[in-house]
């Protein structure tokens, strides 16, 4: 295994993917430090919009790594970790490497800059996976540049466009991913499937999600709630997609506080919302096909049920492949020209 | 992600399963070296019998990344690295860290002893995952010791235990996996499955195996020659398991040179051997179920064909899960109390 710049771009895009989904309406971005003699001192990520940019919390680690100072381990908020790096910093990151998948941000908004932090602090190289599109966030290269870093573009360029392209997405249109969970013999049915691990994973999502979408069948027999309970989050609207407007108004989905349901026939209602998570297995694969942006499968190693997939042909590319302590959490595109 | 120890235990963990099956007939082995100031400056495994150690390997690249000297990159074997490194290394390892998933070896064999390069090169800290129970290997660790180095044992032990356990297996008694390729919808049907990486990967691990079994009705449906051409290697044995012993002659796995083939109903035929890879989908599956050791699943991303792994209920531990450029090579062990 070769050690090199795109070895530590690789560890800080496996672990931004691990929150990838979850950071809504930020971007999924990771970072790595390495020291002056090119020891590894973090492997961060950005975790959930409002808390600490994943440069942030890679040079919280790498202070706290080079230092032992516990008091920037109580620091929560961005802020807080700003002012105490900026006035105990000691110089110390002068000779060290920043790798990030995605430029670090030039504007003041819920947390202080990423890149003048960067600049002063004196982080001497700075590499970049993706520069950011963001007019609100771009130009943290020129702070670099003018602070007189050495910065090196597109490393890793593809794989971090990759993790960036839902942000993409959302900013511009909006972001619809199929989230499924699975056996490794391709079975959607007959119980519970996931981990625990996973299925709080699942609610985290929801949490953040703005719009749920879901078929008709599946409410009329699965009887769901399709809130966040497992992470005491809040519940999304739902899109309910079914030609038959009926149900049976007991059914917990129904009864969850400050959320919409639509009944409807088609996804239109998908224009309104901007985090859009389909929840299904094979016949809403089929109808949302057109639609999908990015697939997200919780595959469990595991033999059981008995329907799943059937009578589909397609073909993905894997993006990420996280292994949980029991599943694997794949995130993946549809290749286009699969015929 | 916190970066200690068992870091850079799991990075030589990773990389030794990606040789599992392949060091046949040893053990697959990882091994990463951090310099003084924490710079991680190689990861590798041991590739196949008869090629360096991990260790030597991780060395080697160590060796290359602080000295830049080119003429380590043309020294192939164990012995020509072992000779340049033992004239050449200039005291650079004094302060460097070792960690090896296996006690170092203390047998001279078809190389020199690991353990005494360590000790040769004066490296301070050695941490093992596990102890070496092959008396003929084992004893590195007090070679360390002798040298002074500060070893430190049971690093992330059970997952290096996992690893290791093939070789203790086949030492012992045989090692038994069952092999096989999967579309993510669960079939094995219908076609080419696996990418071109992987089926490259299945030759390499027939052309170590020492027998193959497979279905008498998988031989008569697909006509397979069940040899190593794609990485010019050896064909392995087969046991076709059969009641009905009459076949085709015509078949192409009846005519590939130096192979025995069995026609038998029973897999006693397996005692005679060590290394052995069972080929097949749900019925093998099934028969072989109470005799395999490990599950190597090739899961390609795609859905398609029509007939997988059905009526069977089984949950797997993941050994190790590795995203190849198109596919995901999965070892398991079967849950052994799953009901």
């Amino acid at each position: 295994m070769e050690i090199d710049h795109n070895f530590y771009m690789n560890l800080a895009i496996s672990e931004a993917w691990k929150y990838q989904g979850l950071t809504y309406a930020n971007p999924a971005v990771g970072c790595s430090i390495v020291g002056e003699h090119g020891e590894l001192l973090a492997v961060e990520a950005h975790h959930k919009a409002g808390e600490p940019h994943a440069e942030v919390n890679a040079i919280k680690a790498a202070y706290y790594k080079l230092t032992q100072d516990e008091k920037i381990l109580q620091l929560i908020s961005s802020s807080q970790i700003h002012i105490y790096l900026l006035q105990n910093h000691n110089n110390i990151f002068k000779k060290c490497s920043l790798y990030s998948t995605l430029e670090p941000c030039s504007h003041v908004g819920k947390t202080p800059s990423c890149a003048n932090l960067i600049a002063e602090l004196g982080i001497k190289n700075v590499f970049v996976g993706v520069e950011d599109f963001n007019t609100d966030a771009a130009n943290g290269n020129t702070v670099l540049e003018k602070s007189g870093a050495n910065i090196s573009l597109h490393v890793e360029q593809q794989k971090c466009e990759d993790l960036l392209f839902p942000f993409k997405k959302f900013m511009s249109d909006k972001f619809v991913f199929f989230k499924w969970a699975q056996r490794l013999n391709g079975t959607t049915d007959a119980g519970i499937i996931s981990s625990a691990e996973s299925r709080k994973n699942v609610h985290a999502m929801r949490d953040v999600c703005d719009l749920l979408v879901i078929g008709g069948n599946t409410v009329r027999n699965d009887r769901p709630t399709l809130d966040a309970r497992l992470v005491n989050g809040k519940a999304p609207d739902i899109l309910i997609l079914s030609r038959e407007k009926e149900f049976d108004t007991a059914i917990p989905l129904f009864h969850v506080k400050n959320r919409k349901v639509y009944i409807e026939s088609d996804f239109s209602r998908m224009n309104d919302y901007k985090n859009i998570m389909i929840e299904g297995s094979a016949k809403m694969y089929e109808l949302s096909r057109d639609i999908v942006d990015y697939y997200l499968c919780y595959l469990a190693p595991a033999f059981g049920g008995h329907d799943g997939f059937k009578n589909i042909e397609d073909k993905f590319q894997i993006l990420n492949a996280d292994k949980e302590e029991e599943d694997i959490i794949m995130w993946m595109k549809r290749i286009e020209d699969y015929e």
